[in-house]
């Protein structure tokens, strides 16, 4: 593992870009799978600029999304919805080169990402509760690539997601996610993590041990691995890091 | 994970040789590291015979032992001194190409792994209790690369230690191994696995929770894992394999 | 470029088996390129012994053809109709994992391979006039990946390939081949030569200046190249390779 | 082949700095080459203003020279002393991850790239003449990975190099180069041209035959190859590429 402490989230967002910049001007096939939420905003924004200046530079770069949530109700695609909207739109990313993972065609999927080479890089955010992609504390599956994870009273944190959600009515309760086993075949793996609400979930992250009741843990084993966290993020963490 | 189930031991063999012979003749230095014991015996048979037709042809090939056991009266460095005897003397390997590690030197070998690509290959055995390099149930530690292990009661199978080594007063409580997180780095990693007594712990391997209970499970989030067993070994599991 | 001299063709046959076994039992998709012709014979009997014991195991493995010649007249598919005969159907390649290459189609061949991470292994063969794959001397053409090849009389050997093909009217005047572009970009690159025949070949091979009158003196700049000769095709070497 | 062309050379210069700085974030030794000269300035300014915030960051990355020119009057080593001044310094390289290749000790740092896994990237610029690294025309040879070379009066551009360097006593008539077959061996090739007065040479080197005439038309042969140039450079070029 290797660990970044940046001073502000501005220079987390600047490496973060530069790292997946740099993946994309390669003479070859990349695949990307990245996160949504508000920790990679700031590096979304240099991104897209970039990106836009000239699009032709991109037909290589093919993007996934690790985890796919469909309310019962609307219909809503919340993850790739997220992610078109604040990053692959925004971008300029032709459709042919979105690959939309979902419950439904989630063994196409796997097997697409067996036979192109599996992930050149995947940027990931941690929740409080230490959950990475779809993996959330205790019910999570180290074992598998791509898997569907039930969400039900066995996740201690299932009331904040049925209170986050807002509507009980139209709340996914079984949904598909990269498992530990995916992401350890990822070439390069990114999490970033900002902010002081973070601070304990990364001294957890880091000092843990390796398990399900705080995913995340289990990063620490992968063959490729940079963290990135701001002051905030580490201001639990004592000096021997 | 791919699973090969071979006929007899004789066929494990060969395919354990032919995946082993087939690193060592690219143009580009080879780090492997190997185990000891019983299973690897008819593999070795073959691969030593192909080796001493001609060495030149494996200068660029380096050994690591995974883990080191040295006996605090005796003074013997157990793991290595049987991988000379059983494997690199009768296959002729340089000494310059043998790098011992001990828990003197692993910070040493850990930074010369990092330097030289980590190692291209693993070949390991299982525990009937779980165990691959020197990772005991319960006490070993995922997220290590190389680490001192304690051997002490906490570790259940410790009884079987104590009477297996047979001089209590000559048996090693700390030693040296490589940990989970090494192993993830392997670029392609096998384990074989013989025979009817080692039946339950194949099949616990692949059916636990990845746990240190039966610390092998880890290695099925291995990013390139191939497991040879022999149909003895896999006669405790069911059809879908 | 690693050479390796065997002292008979047994033995450049079993190095060559080990090679390309040990390819097909990672847990990834592993794409090859095979020759036809004399020289692998001895290695494609000890493989399809091998593979006809359990095609279970090699279902993660796909074979391109590097090259192939349509007759005019007979509509025949030179290339592909010998690999299947020598090779593909004695070791029982499933259908789907065969993946002919022909001049209608090279495009999308060479987009598959762009999206499949390239070829892990090729198995060349050498022409006494120093060419690899359909890349003949002169007029072949080095920064090509795949492309189309005239046969005509600028081609020092072409009155050799008219007599040897036997019927002037049902020659190919045009073929497809991978070129050196795309030979570079094979992950191991593996050529072997056998025989008295063929040491003058050998010699100039690897003492010739790099460039279109012979060739193969380009896979002399392969990453990641071994070539395999028995001492009879070494006989006109001196002693320093 | 990846050819990027931008609007501006400070375009040129940011893509630059983005798959430079990219690179060394991974957690694993980075190996990279870097070349000196007018071109790179634009992208040096900002690599170094980034490595400047956090050194502790690059501690993985070491840093080779591609040839060395030693004077043989005022033991100037040419190639080394500009890298130093015009990056290694202001970067704030630490001395034990800068690697000088020289006449000297040209074997030992052939032997330092096998075992550490070769160079993960190359920066290069490109000569009116063709040449890259110290590959000189017509003299050059392709199948070299290091190798000494001997500036006379063969090399068709020799003149100009006398008169380049003032003082014909002080000129160094051999010096050392990695050569093509090294340069195939970087995992990333990235080369960057600007300005009107290299147009016609980057129409040569998208153009003209592979060969030592001008030798940087070799590096459309390399596996993973990306061109930068910007609108000046690629004013001589058709519309197709």
């Amino acid at each position: 593992m290797k660990l970044i402490i940046t001073k502000t989230y501005e220079e987390l967002s600047e490496i973060t870009a530069q790292i997946f910049l740099g993946k994309m001007y390669e003479d070859r096939r990349v695949n990307m799978s990245i996160t949504g939420g508000a920790s990679p905003k700031g590096a979304y924004e240099i991104i897209t600029k970039e990106m836009r200046k000239n699009q032709k530079n991109f037909t290589n770069v093919h993007f996934y999304n690790f985890d796919e949530i469909e309310t019962p109700v609307t219909k809503r695609y919340m993850t790739m919805d997220g992610l078109k909207k604040e990053f692959l739109e925004p971008a300029g990313i032709h459709p042919d080169n979105i690959h939309p993972l979902t419950l439904k065609n989630m063994k196409e999927i796997q097997a697409e990402l067996h036979n192109t080479g599996h992930l050149d890089f995947m940027l990931l955010g941690m929740g409080a509760d230490g959950h990475f992609c779809g993996n959330l504390p205790v019910n999570c599956e180290f074992d598998k690539e791509i898997y569907p994870f039930q969400l039900n009273e066995k996740v201690p944190t299932y009331q904040i997601y049925m209170d986050a959600f807002g509507d009980p009515e139209d709340i996914a309760t079984e949904y598909v996610t990269m498992g530990a086993a995916a992401v350890m075949k990822v070439k390069h793996l990114v999490m970033i993590v900002n902010g002081k609400k973070k601070a304990l979930a990364v001294k957890k992250l880091l000092s843990q041990e390796v398990g399900t009741d705080f995913p995340s843990t289990v990063l620490r084993m992968h063959p490729n691995f940079t963290l990135i966290i701001d002051e905030e993020a580490a201001s639990e963490l004592d000096g021997h890091y």
